[in-house]
């Protein structure tokens, strides 16, 4: 126990995409109490900027494969007009919040993935020590909620694409060291199902200790997989809680699913 | 005298623009010791952008008439992409530099732009008490540089596209109630010059008591004079001084036009 507990909420791209939905979302999130900081992705409306300006999209097992007119766009679209929307209504909503990238402050270093099977160009990964606790802790305790593009810096002059999963997971592994961390992670499902068909299939708890059950009987599999075992791993690093729900649902206690120690 | 400087610089559209120009002034910017902050405009780029997404663009006495759709651009190209280009140039530099837009921690807010010969749509003028001090010397006291786009807030929700020299000025103002400001304008002229066609005729000095001589035989006019008159009127609000110079000098003392009391 740190004492001073921090909520960190990652929204993705489908939410954000839909001004109804993202008003809905930031609604609930400008009410939350305490330290909070939010994390947003981008998705269509990147690729939509990029067709216009005629810059070819190409995705790889999901991830945008970024060039350096890709960067641009996504920078535009990410850092620019997506990250100022969001903090301009949350402005408006009564909370103080703070765009930020990676860049800014040297908030978030990551490293350029390297080629393996294919080379992702200006994509980078956070490693551990890439958050800059001692800036994060400034703003946050100056009564600041930083709203953080997944755009990070790569050391030496230059920005790179991240996936905003995993900019949401560092940060909460980072900041675990000075603060109670809950990671809630918001989409369209109301939690981790056991049959994707059924909204009241939620699994409410998963720990280290049900987890291998839950794969073996077939209730957790496919693409949830690597995001619970990311979960564990910011768990087992210190992170007090990670959240997978619904985004009308944040704030709202019992809601979702849980991963716990 | 309150004992502690503060730089404030802005810098043009032209050398934005230019990949060449901008490096060279910010490894000049980088250098300066000191508090400094650096205001941006945009100019060519969002145009550019605007095209490439059907957007037309309709100036009027040099300022963009803004629309919905224009003012995404703008949020896209000034506090994405050219924002977050200088702030991560800044960074390989060695200058902790923080990007801003004027809804980041609801650091500047304006008032749109009242309807008189046109409506210039999402267009915002910062008046007093517009500037968020207690924001920006946080964060300059903490050793970060803002680097700000003009881009501001409109203190219920939504953004403005501002005039860069409108905001600096605004951001010199603001300030001076804490530090000794000197506010420089940085362009591809050496100065202001009594002959436009040549560049040893800067005019060294420029006060209240000199101002009326020059404008009577002919020495300055057109363009620069409303520049000037804001120049004046910030020294007359407690800006220490104003000066107005090439990019290239930046730092060296006594380049330029200086405009002082």
């Amino acid at each position: 126990m740190k004492g001073k507990s921090l909520k960190i909420i990652k929204i993705g791209g489908n939410v954000i995409n839909n001004p109804e939905k993202l008003n809905a979302f930031l609604k609930l999130f400008a009410e939350i109490n305490g330290a909070k900081l939010l994390v947003h992705g981008g998705g269509r409306e990147a690729t939509a900027v990029a067709n216009a300006l005629g810059v070819e999209t190409i995705m790889f097992d999901g991830r945008r494969v970024t060039d350096g007119a890709t960067l641009d766009v996504v920078t535009m679209v990410y850092a620019g007009l997506i990250n100022k929307r969001i903090v301009s209504a949350l402005q408006g909503l009564g909370c103080d919040a703070l765009g930020m990238t990676g860049a800014d402050g040297k908030a978030i270093v990551a490293s350029r993935r390297p080629v393996v099977r294919i080379d992702y160009g200006y994509v980078g990964d956070v490693g551990e020590g890439g958050v800059n606790v001692r800036l994060f802790k400034a703003l946050i305790d100056g009564g600041l909620t930083p709203v953080v593009s997944a755009i990070t810096y790569d050391g030496c002059g230059g920005l790179l694409n991240t996936n905003a999963d995993s900019v949401a997971t560092a940060l909460a592994k980072g900041l675990s060291k000075e603060y109670d961390v809950s990671l809630t992670f918001c989409f369209e499902k109301p939690g981790v199902m056991s049959d994707v068909e059924d909204d009241t299939s939620v699994i409410k708890e998963i720990t280290r200790n049900n987890f291998d059950v839950l794969i073996t009987d077939g209730r957790v599999s496919g693409g949830m997989l690597p995001k619970l075992e990311n979960a564990l791993e910011a768990i087992d690093f210190g992170v007090k809680s990670v959240i997978i729900t619904n985004y009308q649902s944040i704030g709202i206690s019992g809601s979702g699913t849980t991963i716990r120690r």
